[in-house]
């Protein structure tokens, strides 16, 4: 018998890092430094909806986490500390060691130490709910209502390959198995650039990371910032292993294809040079894209600087 | 057609408090007042698991909350806003306008915004995950292992109620209309003592809220306290209507019967003045119903002072 309390007292209850108190009271504490503000999301993943029943509980568990800490760096805040609220069908002991291992394990690398959660039995299949807790200096976050125009557009990371892993891994795209051995591993284990993010404060005006596709998401900033955008499409970092396939897939895969989990923001011309040492300091790959123009509208222009025609515009829940 | 941004908009988006930042961005933005710690909690509720389809919408959001808004009391935290995760299997929009509202309305009582979340297409019943946010003064959080031997032990609000009406309502216990109207509220409705409860900081030692059973959650500050209890089973608060079921049941109710949202707690014999005057300020229903000792294991004398036969020790999720 592996009661609630054996159950995360087994699995997930770990000493919580000194000055904060971690699982096993009502809820757990913590402190924000004098001059920082609290950024907090969650995020929600159903079986069935953003998981199969066989998924690998390591890679499950990583991406619960993984795609947490992405907004968190959206923000330009530093990690400190998550919570998990569990619905499981069953207890499995080796599913739950492979799925706690795995979130320790990023937990660890990232600075996010699991604080507290729940668990409960699940009639209908496995749910995981994260929320992860960040500081972020007073005044300084990355906000989507904050780009100017005449900034420039980056993005960090490459695009299109975790689009094209899941149109092969669910049948919609014919299986190549090169490719998607290339394209599968951002799809499961995106990495997105924690460290680098909060060194965007006071660099960068407006920031997201792009879940849902660039295109949608990038809407997200000039809807809430009022302005307008000009993306060169050459100068958008595709995956290198898009090139074999057909051109119109691959524009679909990097202009809407979600799942990135790399940060898309605006900066001032100004701290070009300074972004790109950052980068290149934090191992993170940086391209500039494009700029924001006053006018509303998002115009993506080609390799002759002609306006693109633009369809799909990305993912939403509830089409 | 109702996007997600749509649904999130028109339903849940509502202005943040001034200094925070609500949903719509990566992350939700709020501060923690200097010389204060971070409290925070998280709860799922699942479809058929802890609420059935046909619930009011208005019943479900509220209890939703305020089971997390009695993590934050259990703490001696005041709420400073909670973000939402929702799974849904469809919109309907007379269903989300019932809920929202709801949540709104004890968001508002309570001092506890909606700042933020997630929602997404369930294919297997609605999932709700709320986590609270909540402000302790440094140190002064109300922990799980702060009993002391020789502190009273008290009880805010009366037992036993939920437990009966949620028997009534699954069939398992004959349905007696009068006792139902009379108990069926304070399962439905929980008032944890929110006003309350930060005012024990600084006078009382231990505390956590009665979820699981009287027994079973004092259990938990005795282990995390490596102490044990005295209770008097004539002191505990019965709620009035179980006046007319039979003894055995009332017990079973009273000591191990869950889903009670009140506050045990200790505190030292020297505040007991004060904390009856607290109470009576805030129209909150105190009882001193035993005591801590040093040895461990848990007690309950009846009218005669004989230790009780105890048998179920309240409510666990993986039995």
């Amino acid at each position: 018998m592996t009661s609630e309390f054996a159950l995360i007292a087994r699995y997930f209850a770990r000493p919580a890092p000194s000055g904060m108190l971690g699982p096993g009271d009502d809820c757990a504490l913590l402190s924000v430094p004098d001059g920082h503000e609290l950024a907090v999301a969650t995020d929600m993943l159903l079986e069935g909806r953003h998981f199969l029943p066989d998924i690998d509980p390591a890679d499950l568990a990583y991406k619960a986490l993984a795609v947490n800490l992405s907004d968190l760096a959206a923000m330009g805040a530093q990690p400190l500390g998550c919570l998990l609220a569990l619905g499981l069908e069953m207890v499995d002991p080796d599913w739950l060691q492979r799925f706690s291992d795995s979130l320790h394990a990023l937990a660890g690398e990232s600075g996010c130490p699991l604080l507290g959660g729940d668990t409960t039995r699940s009639l209908q299949g496995r749910v995981i709910c994260v929320t992860v807790l960040g500081q972020v200096p007073r005044g300084r976050a990355l906000r989507r209502d904050a780009a100017h125009p005449g900034d420039d557009i980056w993005i960090t990371g490459v695009l299109g390959a975790p689009d094209i892993a899941l149109r092969m891994l669910q049948g919609r795209l014919a299986r190549d198995e090169a490719v998607l051995a290339a394209t599968r591993p951002l799809l499961e284990r995106p990495e997105p650039p924690l460290a680098f993010a909060p060194q965007l404060c006071g660099l960068a005006h407006a920031a997201l990371d792009i879940s849902d596709g660039l295109l949608q998401d990038l809407g997200h900033i000039l809807k809430a910032s009022a302005c307008g955008a000009v993306l060169r499409y050459p100068h958008l970092p595709e995956h290198p292993a898009l090139a074999t396939l057909e051109p119109a897939l691959r524009r679909q895969a990097v202009l809407a294809g979600g799942d990135v989990y790399q940060l898309c923001f605006t900066a001032p011309a100004a701290h070009r040079e300074r972004l790109a040492g950052l980068a290149g300091d934090a191992g993170v790959r940086l391209s500039r894209v494009g700029h924001i123009v006053a006018e509303p509208g998002l115009t993506v222009l080609d390799a002759d600087d002609r306006p693109m025609t633009l369809s799909a515009r990305g993912f939403d829940h509830f089409p």
